[in-house]
């Protein structure tokens, strides 16, 4: 193995996500895998006490150090960095179960690591699940991890990338209704500006020189020049007009029944554009459930997590898949180390 | 190969769809395939002439003998009969484009093919590709195959169901803009009518004696108990108590990004419910693109057909690959076998 120095690592942060689910188990599961730490350093931000608890029960030969600052493993190789935010009470930790003290636990990880990240302190940020539930119970009402960091990052427009092999799937729209989303947010600006934020992605953290876009279009067959909606129409290819202005290769808007598989097997696209979150999460899904990834576009920073959520069964018992984590990382660190340079 | 009798080979049509696309060449393709003719008998009703020259250019050692009647090949076995309804003008054939010559023929083959079996003449029913310019410009107006049948065989009622090796997926709504699938026809009426055309397919066909359906949700994550959207609450759940109530095992509504996957990876399901066109295609067509075969629920009869076009580009070629004619007339000639049995 290289032993990496301080230039050539990067440092990745790692929340741990809720401490009853199986974020703490698939996070050490996954950073246990030898190939990993070539690439980067790694920080878990979390509870000691429960990465114990879970390094009891998944049995990984990782050497677990709590650090202060980001600063103290430098040169430090083969160790992973626990900055204990000490915010569990492990007697009362329920595997399994969301929980206000779960909530509150994973809310404050990815607050803190957000405050490092911004502060130029680490390269990227990776973050195991956390349970929508516990945050509810914490007070905290978000629909998921991806609008939370939009709002510690303070920016706006986010958008969600996932990531299955070579399949690479941006999302128009996520959490809203599908009613909501056609006569609402599938709009030229919309969709204009996810063209945008991908040919971003690929270009600056992907290295694709002059990446393909292919997007979708909303209705059965692209709406064969307006028999089935004329959506393509009036909203989509005016935003593949503005990007083509802009100098992207978009194209489109094609069939959203055979886009992805020509994505995906023919390798004709760098990226799809989905219009919605099942146009997009169902084929990704289709050819990689274990091994997805979701990356944040428009975020000041690179963010990546497993496209999966607590894993509630499998908590506590050391069985949870940590393929999707160990992807996530990954690509984190990957994509960190070409930014560092 | 086992000689079949009158009695054990149930017979077959195939309409040979649009002389100008590939359909020709992959119906014989697909019929030279050893297996096919231990099944059943074949009839192909098409023009004997264009039929004569995809022969010369795909090459198979099939045995055509045109017939005037559906009772002529009556025990002999290892013959294509064909019903020659002599109505291209084949020196004006050409490849590739639509035509209205080619919509008449092969609208004309669909009309012939039906009265045969409405008269129970025959037992099932497959349809090579037409194409609906070619139809058009013969003053055709329907949006595909599946209207027209319905049209022909007198029923107001037919649901598309998409087979992909195991996985089978049944659509509520499929040629309508996506924005009109959501406001006017999702409804629970509906839903229930295709749950219970599913149902009854997977047991009077497919011989499966308590299938278990489940209901894909129309939002994302299923709307996750109303947070984005009440269609699930408002229109699928009710159609899924009315199937209860008639004895049928119908589950959901599921997340739709994970339904599918559970049916193909985990076979936890029979068939799946599809509330729109590409809900329902993506994840097939992510599976088997090429094996892809569409069945008509509803119609007095069996129809299947392979779930691609015309494929152009490749027709006069013989470069079409014809696996998913050979699924749908594998899957026609068994279902035939089994209710003529």
């Amino acid at each position: 193995m290289v032993k990496g120095s301080k230039m050539s690592r990067p440092v990745v942060l790692i929340t741990m996500g809720d401490p009853a689910g199986a974020g703490p188990e698939i996070t050490l599961k996954a950073l246990s895998h030898p190939e990993v730490q070539e690439i980067a350093r790694f920080i878990i931000v979390g509870d000691l006490k429960v990465l114990m608890k879970a390094e009891g029960i998944v049995k990984t030969p990782l050497n677990l150090v709590p650090i202060d600052n980001l600063d103290e493993l430098m040169g430090q190789s083969q160790q992973i960095g626990v900055m204990d935010l000490k915010n569990v009470e492990v007697d009362r930790l329920e595997y399994g179960k969301p929980s206000q003290m779960g909530g509150k636990a994973s809310y404050e990880y990815i607050v803190t690591a957000v405050n490092l990240i911004m502060k130029g302190k680490a390269h990227a940020l990776v973050t195991a699940p956390i349970s929508k539930e516990s945050l509810h119970l914490a007070g905290y009402n978000y629909p998921g991890h991806t609008e939370l960091l939009a709002d510690l990052a303070g920016v706006k427009t986010v958008k969600m990338m996932l990531i299955a092999k070579h399949l690479r799937v941006s999302h128009v729209t996520t959490h809203v209704s599908l009613r909501k989303a056609i006569t609402e947010l599938i709009k030229t600006e919309n969709i204009y500006t996810t063209i945008k934020l991908t040919h971003e992605a690929l270009v600056r953290l992907f290295g694709i020189e002059k990446p393909k876009i292919a997007v979708a279009g909303l209705n059965p067959h692209a709406s064969e020049n307006g028999l089935f909606g004329d959506e393509e129409e009036k909203e989509i290819a005016p935003a593949i007009r503005l990007a083509e202005k802009d100098g992207i290769d978009a194209r489109g808007p094609y069939p959203p029944d055979s886009v992805f598989y020509r994505a995906y097997y023919h390798k004709e696209f760098d990226a799809v554009i989905a219009m919605y979150h099942d146009q997009g999460h169902i084929p990704v899904k289709m050819v990689g459930f274990m091994e997805g990834v979701n990356m944040t576009l428009g975020l000041p920073f690179i963010r990546t997590s497993p496209d999966h959520g607590t894993v509630w069964g499998k908590a506590g018992k050391g069985t949870a898949d940590e393929t999707a984590m160990l992807e996530a990382i990954k690509l984190a660190a990957h994509l960190a180390k070409k930014l560092a340079g």
